[in-house]
């Protein structure tokens, strides 16, 4: 288990190991307990588009060798992602489309 | 929805809106990226024990009146709760143990 006080700011990396960015901070669904999106922001490194990017938690693994976060996301898959608005972390449409998007079970069934 | 930068440091309610303590920080299991555990501070207040208590994420509802999550764990349970480890949120029969006397089903299953 990890504790809520260390995923903040958590480093994630490609498959490959090359840094990606970082967990700014987690989305709990309250009811269930479930972590639904992991906000994460980028440095632009690599392509990765700046700033945050809501990425649905099972796009992301624990790797301890590396103390941080792996993920296969792409840039294209990025760039390409569903456009939320400011209430997406209550918009049920739009995680819809990012979980199906992302090619992940949703995090609400 | 809430975010991990919001619950750390989130205040804790009786049933009867009596604050008990707060939210120190939540044990998530990596795989599943379920929250299993709150770890609770309390002050004394009430009886309650002081210092850190890991408690079933499960205990704990969000109140949006209130700003807070609200819980209907006694102070009778907290003192008869068993005894952890260091640790605990690696113990599976710890954890069997807690889910059990809290009542609540396991997060693992």
């Amino acid at each position: 288990m990890v504790s809520s006080a260390d995923v903040n700011g958590t480093e994630v990396y490609s498959r490959t190991g090359d840094h990606l960015g970082e967990i700014d901070h987690l989305m709990i669904d309250k009811l269930s307990g479930q972590i639904a999106y992991a906000v994460m922001t980028f440095g632009g490194f690599l392509g990765l588009g700046e700033g945050s990017h809501p990425v649905p938690w099972k796009k992301l693994s624990y790797d301890t060798s590396l103390g941080g976060f792996v993920t296969d996301i792409t840039q294209e898959q990025l760039t390409g992602a569903p456009t939320w608005g400011d209430n997406w972390y209550e918009d049920r449409d739009y995680q819809r489309r990012s979980y199906d998007y992302y090619g992940v079970s949703p995090y609400w069934l």
